[in-house]
This record gives C-alpha cells, sequence and structure tokens, in this order.
C-alpha cells in the first residue's frame, strides 16, 4: 500500500467549503427557464414562491452568483458528518490488477445513507427561517425522506412524505426510519389527494413513479397553510447545495495533488452528479483544466442517452412548472423490474444544457452488472454500495479495466452516494440468481415522448 | 459551538494504534483460566487449538504480555475503515442542556456496522495464517456474522455462520448482506449437527440462543478438516483486539486535552466495553488516573447486576470449555420481547473480574427506555443507533442529566458501537407504542443457575 496518500483523506473541520458553487454563473448558455405551463412564459420568483421557500426559489434563478455562502446554522448541521472522505480504493486496485488509481468520494456516513442530507438539511433550514410549519416532499428509493426527515426533526418542521408505492413496499423499513425521524410517510399514489385519486383511476395498479409522488407532494404543499414543497434532485438548487461534495472533493485533490482524468457519478435527477462535477466543470469552463465527466444511468431509464432535450413536464399531474431536459416523458416508469432509485424520467437543466454541448458523455448501464459491480466492491472495499452508487463503480471499474489494457495510468474519481443497508431485497434478488435486465423499445419511448407539451 | 474541539475528532492514519492493549498483564488478580469440562483442569494450548486457531490460543492464555503487535495485514485492512471518530456531542448536550461534556466513539462507519470488524479482521488473519480453509461462528443480532463474514471474503476463507433463530427471522436482510460476502447462514438450532438435533429434540419450539448457537458452531469446526471456530465476543482474546477502540479513544482524548470522568459501555458479552475502558483500565490499575466504569446491561438479560460468579458452562450444549464469569446460567435465554443483541448469559472473565473487585460498576436498564435514548440521540446527532449502543446512550443521558441538577461539568465518554440500520423491526414495535420491558424474576433466575456446572 503506498504511505504517502492515506486510504481515507478527511479534511479538517476547518476546511469544510464556507460556500457553495454555482456553475451555472460560469455557464456561456444559461441552462433554459423553468416556464408557466399556462402562460409558457418565464416562472417569477412571485409565481416559485407559492410553491418554494422564497430564498431557495432565489436560488432557483439565480444563474450569476458564482458562490452563495453557507449560512453558519447549516455549517454547524455539516459538521454533524462532514467533511466526507476521499478514499484511495487501494484494494479495488490491487483486485483488478490496474494501473488506473481510483478514488471515490463516500457520502454514506449519515443515517440518511446519502448525499441527499446535503440539500435536505439546506432546504428545512430557509423553510424554517421563513416561518413555515412544515414540508412536503416526495422520496423514490427513499434516501431524499430520510434525508429530509432527520433535517426536519432538527429543525423542528413537520415533514409529509409521498413515497413511490413499489419502494414503499419494497423498503418497508425506510419508512420506519422516517417514523423514527417523527416524518409521516403516504405511499403514492394515495387517495389523500386529487391528482393522486386521479392518477389511480386513470392507471389503477400503478406502482407509482417519482413524476405521481411529485405531483402529490406538491399539492399537499399548495393546500396546506404554511407548507411548502421541497424537491431532492433535478432543481438547480439542489446542484447548488450538491457542490459541497465535488468542492471538498476539489479541495482533498489539491491537499494531495490528485489530478483526476475522469470524473463519473451516477445520474437519476442530477443531484449527486451535478454536486460532484459542479467545481470541476467550472474549471473546465474557465478553461483552467480539462476532465472526462461520465453520467451513468440505468438501461431501463435511459433519460440522457436515450431521451428528447425538449421541455417537459416534472411531475405525472402536471401541476409543476415545465423545465427542459432530457427526457424521456413524463409518463415513464421504469420497468417493475427495475431496483433502486434513479427512476426520474427527466435530468437536471444544468446538466441537460452541459450534456448537450458535449461537455459530459453519458453511459447506460444494465442492472445485473451494476449489481456484480457492487458485490465485487463490497467484497474488497468493505462497503456495501447502494444501487444508485453501484452504477458510477460498474464504469469506474470498466475505465480501471480499460486502463488495464492499455497501460495507462489515468486516475479515476467517482462518487460513491450511498449505502445499501435498505436494499436488501434487490440484494437477495441478485444472491438468488433472480435480478433480470430491461431495455425499454424504441417504440416504448416514442410512444411515451408523444405527450410532451406543446410550447 | 466551541470551535476548540472538532465535532468529529479523526486521528491521522498515521496516528492508528500499531499494537493492541492486553489489559491482564496489568491486573494483580489475573481472570480464571478455561477449564476443561472433563478433567476441570486449566485448558492448555493444546486442547485448546483444537478448537481455535493456534495463535489466538496463545492469545487467549497469555495474561503477561502487554502489548502485542497488530499485523500489518492487519493494520492494512484497519486502514479500510480506522480511526473511527471521537465525536463530541455537541447537539445532545444542548439539548439536554447539561452542563456535562459528552463524548462518543463511533465504530459503526463500516458495513459490518458495528465495532466487530476489529476482532473479526484479526481472527480471520490468522485463521488464513495457518492455513485453513474456513472457520464457523454464531452470530446473534447478526453484527458479529456480518463482520467475520466481510473478514473472511477478503482473505478468501470460507465462512459457516450460525444465526439464532429469533434473530434470523426478524433481520433478513442480515442474511442477505452476509451471503453477499459470500458466507452460509444456518438459522440455529438448526438439524444440520448432533448437538442443534438434541436442543430441537428437547425444547422444540425454541428461537434460540447464542448458548446454543456455539454449540453449533464448535461441533461444525471440529468436525469439518481444516475449519476452527471463531467467537466475537466473550473471550479474553476479542478484548484484547478490541482494545483498538480505546487505544484510539485515548489517543483523540490526549491530543485534545480531554479527560474523562466517566466511561460507559454497552456489555452482553463484554467485547465493546472491555475494547472501550481496557487502556483507561491499564492507567487505573497502574495508579496513573481514575475513572468510574459504567457497563451497561439489559435488564431482561442481566448477567452482571444478578448473575452469579461462577465457573459456567459458554455454550447450551455444553462442548466448549468452562469459564468463570457472571453469569445466569448457560440454559438462560431472554424473554422473547427482548430487541437486538446483548442475549448472552455470561459475561467476559476479565471484565467479571474487574467487576468483582469493584472497578466497574454496573447498571441495567429497560428497553423502552433504551429505545427512548436512541430515538432522542438519533433525533439530534443525526446517528440512527444500534439497540445494543442505545444502552449506553441511556445511561450517558441519565448521567449527564444528573449534571444539569448538581452543576457539575464531567466529561462523559461511551461507546457508540454501531448503527440500526437492520433493527427497524424493534423500531417499528417502539413508533407503534408497542414495545414492552421484561424483568426476569428471582425465581427464574435461581432456577437457571441451579444448572451451573458442579467442579
Amino acid at each position: 500500500m503506498n504511505n504517502k496518500i492515506p486510504y481515507k483523506i478527511y479534511l479538517e473541520e476547518s476546511e469544510l467549503p464556507k460556500a457553495w458553487y454555482n456553475v451555472r454563473a460560469d455557464m456561456k448558455t444559461k441552462p433554459a427557464p423553468l416556464l408557466n405551463p399556462g402562460t409558457g412564459k418565464p416562472m417569477t420568483l412571485e409565481e416559485l414562491s407559492g410553491v418554494f421557500c422564497t430564498e431557495l426559489a432565489k436560488q432557483e434563478l439565480d444563474n450569476d452568483t458564482a458562490y452563495i455562502a453557507i449560512p453558519e446554522e447549516i455549517l454547524d448541521f455539516y459538521k454533524m458528518y462532514r467533511p466526507a472522505p476521499l478514499v484511495r480504493a487501494y484494494f479495488l486496485e490491487k483486485a483488478l490488477g490496474t494501473p488506473a488509481k481510483i478514488y471515490y468520494k463516500f457520502e454514506g456516513n449519515n443515517t440518511s445513507g446519502s448525499h441527499k442530507l446535503n440539500s435536505a438539511i439546506a432546504q428545512a433550514y430557509y423553510a424554517k427561517k421563513q416561518g413555515l410549519k412544515g414540508v412536503t416532499t416526495e422520496t423514490g428509493a427513499g434516501q431524499w425522506g430520510t434525508a429530509l426527515s432527520m433535517a426536519c426533526s432538527y429543525f423542528g418542521l413537520d415533514c409529509k412524505v409521498y413515497m413511490v408505492k413499489v419502494s414503499y413496499e419494497q423498503k418497508p423499513f425506510r419508512r420506519e426510519v422516517m417514523r423514527t425521524y417523527g416524518a409521516s410517510v403516504t405511499p403514492s399514489p394515495s387517495d389523500t389527494t386529487k391528482v393522486g385519486r386521479e392518477i389511480l383511476e386513470k392507471f389503477p395498479g400503478t406502482t407509482g413513479s417519482l413524476g405521481c409522488a411529485i405531483s402529490e407532494a406538491v399539492e399537499a404543499a399548495v393546500t396546506h397553510e404554511g407548507y411548502r414543497y421541497v424537491l431532492g434532485s433535478v432543481l438547480s438548487q439542489v446542484l447548488l447545495h450538491q457542490s459541497i461534495i465535488g468542492l471538498e472533493a476539489m479541495a482533498a485533490c489539491d491537499k494531495y495533488d490528485i489530478k483526476p482524468d475522469i470524473i463519473i457519478g451516477c445520474a437519476g435527477g442530477g443531484s449527486n452528479l451535478g454536486g460532484l462535477i459542479s467545481p470541476f466543470m467550472g474549471k473546465k469552463l474557465r478553461g483552467e483544466a480539462d476532465y472526462k465527466f461520465i453520467a451513468v444511468e440505468p438501461a431501463s431509464c435511459p433519460s440522457l442517452t436515450r431521451g428528447s432535450y425538449a421541455y417537459d413536464f416534472c411531475d405525472t399531474g402536471m401541476v409543476c412548472p415545465l423545465a427542459k431536459m432530457y427526457t424521456l416523458g413524463s409518463g415513464f416508469i421504469p420497468s417493475a423490474n427495475h431496483a433502486g432509485g434513479l427512476r426520474y424520467h427527466g435530468m437536471s437543466s444544468v446538466l441537460s444544457e452541459l450534456y448537450d454541448e458535449g461537455l459530459i458523455e453519458a453511459r447506460s448501464v444494465e442492472q445485473t452488472s451494476v449489481f456484480e459491480a457492487a458485490q465485487q466492491f463490497a467484497r474488497v472495499e468493505g462497503t456495501l454500495p447502494a444501487p444508485e452508487s453501484s452504477h458510477a463503480i460498474r464504469v469506474a471499474i470498466d475505465e480501471a479495466l480499460k486502463c488495464k489494457e492499455t497501460g495507462e495510468e489515468k486516475t479515476i474519481l467517482f462518487g460513491l452516494t450511498g449505502t445499501g443497508y435498505f436494499d436488501m431485497v434487490a440484494y437477495q434478488k441478485f444472491n438468488d440468481g433472480e435480478m433480470s435486465d430491461y431495455i425499454p423499445s424504441d417504440e416504448e419511448i416514442a410512444k411515451s415522448l408523444a405527450n410532451l407539451p406543446k410550447l
């Protein structure tokens, strides 16, 4: 083992970034604005403030400020579980016999089990500061809901979570963690909202989707006095908060003179990938350095690799603003055998624009190969990864094996977004050899895309 | 927040202890030796080597060497998840309004979810070095089995785990984690061993106990060529390996001039408590410092507070050596409503001797009050604790509240041994108000103690 660079690099508490980085400030072409579905015009601060906390709405619209100070109360909370370690995957490198150097930024060392807490605590803080009673949200795999429950518990806010029904059933224990933190959890679609009842009537027996759950959570927010809606991914404000991942990773790299060639992240709505790459992308946009960025998505929900770049509804019930993004259509639901998160039909407008400009590559991977990578990683690196994170592991291993063939000593950095403790149903399927893959047909995607809004 | 001492103290990798500390070396009265149940004489190295790896048998018998060097291969593995942080519980202190300073040594930041990995990797290493094919063991709550599976996977050893049936049923996902690491898991008692079949015949419908599972694992070891038995607690060798917890905690305290007044640990077989307090106890035994040590055990399995200090069988099937310890009798099984681990009928001989000499205090706590403490801790400190660890949290909170009454600014250190991700059935019961307590009657304990071996 190389003794120069420790296995785990922990920054000092005093080295914690004091400001988030807003990559939009360095983008020549800004991400397309959210549109009011009624008027087709960009959403104003006033309009957004009806749904989101005002300060968060401001962050959503801010394409110009490069650094936004992290409030002291959030920094205090961050100290509970940050700085997160940058880990040198010595054992994985050895197992692969690769000359590549592999690093991962590990965000699983908190009870929410993922990076989602970085934005949850920020959104809960602004809700509290605004004097709200509580917030509503959706959750898919449950990481976001858990993170938000923790954050709301910390600030004494009520938290109503709409959980995609298939996850609610596959992950009963997730619900209990959220309840332990005092949140209420409703499987979605439900009969507690108008939009939920409509979806249930139109698609009886549906196992739900993030798009449905978002519609219900938004309705619950606007129909309850003193509530706002919060979202764990897709939005530009979320990428802003998640930039803490990339800022810390970059600080750790700089401290030990590590120069990543390839930066890899799993991508569902884009919160992790966007957060991890933001400051590195900033350097690339400013011409200060170059990196190869790879977004990894499930073959069963391939918004970047097979979607259209167009304005679309953010939710199934069509109650949200329209966003320009790589999308599979707001009615797209991944096949029932799809495990874990990364099941959103669209992709962050920021990442969509960067991808469209060729600044990011994208790859889709099938889930059995993802779980093979997960198992291999767990056995040598000692951390049981979340299925979502394992998409990045898959491609990191693929890239390291390419280096083995070519003899190149590339430096690979990937985001290990979380742990898989609540994904054992999926692991069991894999252990029993009962996991299958699914790739949607061109017809299936075309049919879903036929329902894009006409502007 | 006080900025002088960081929320989390991470030692540098270079500050990792290079040797384990053997508290027996500083004890005036050594722990009573293991006895051969046939002859009543102390077990020899040769006898022990039939069951345990030879090097581990040597460590078991070594009452004199104060420091035993940690082999390089184990140090390398330790770097995967150590040094573990010493955390200042600023948020808990604030919530309690106590003048006490509370610190906890957090051992949950690895996939096994607990401190058990510290000894598992050592035991797997010595098994590998001895050229064995594999090892057998028992697991109760599943933490030890998970840790051993990880360790065996790392060294390419086969791993056969006998899991207490009630835990096997309450924690289906634990099995999948062990399988992911390549272990085989059998609910105990089972019909795969002679002793298991006998127990099933005598107690049909039993939900198992650690004592049963130990008997089965020992039989499986001695009847399979190239296998040895390994144990995750109770034994002196395990306390030796776990001393890494206390050594790191002490190094972190010294670095920041923290002087604990009270040191608290949960106690089942004693692996965590013994590991945490060993180096501090060494100072106390050598007259260099003084500390108040508190062992916390469940009221439903109160070996220290209500057991006898006597030679007893270590297992239900009576196939193991006899150990002198505080015991409830080898047939004692905690009531069915008992959640989590800490269900062993006896206590480490080292800790039993120290307790008998009045060097350690003991307290028993009821489980609903333990889960209240767990929930309170989770909501402010952001980590969902294991039920076992929450016993220590309960008493740490109690002691901090005493300080609030008296105004004393005591420094409290406790061991947070692991996370509760696999204990959500118990948390659900607590969330639903369906958790109950159980205190065994004097008659129940006397009846169990009537079966102590006659020497």
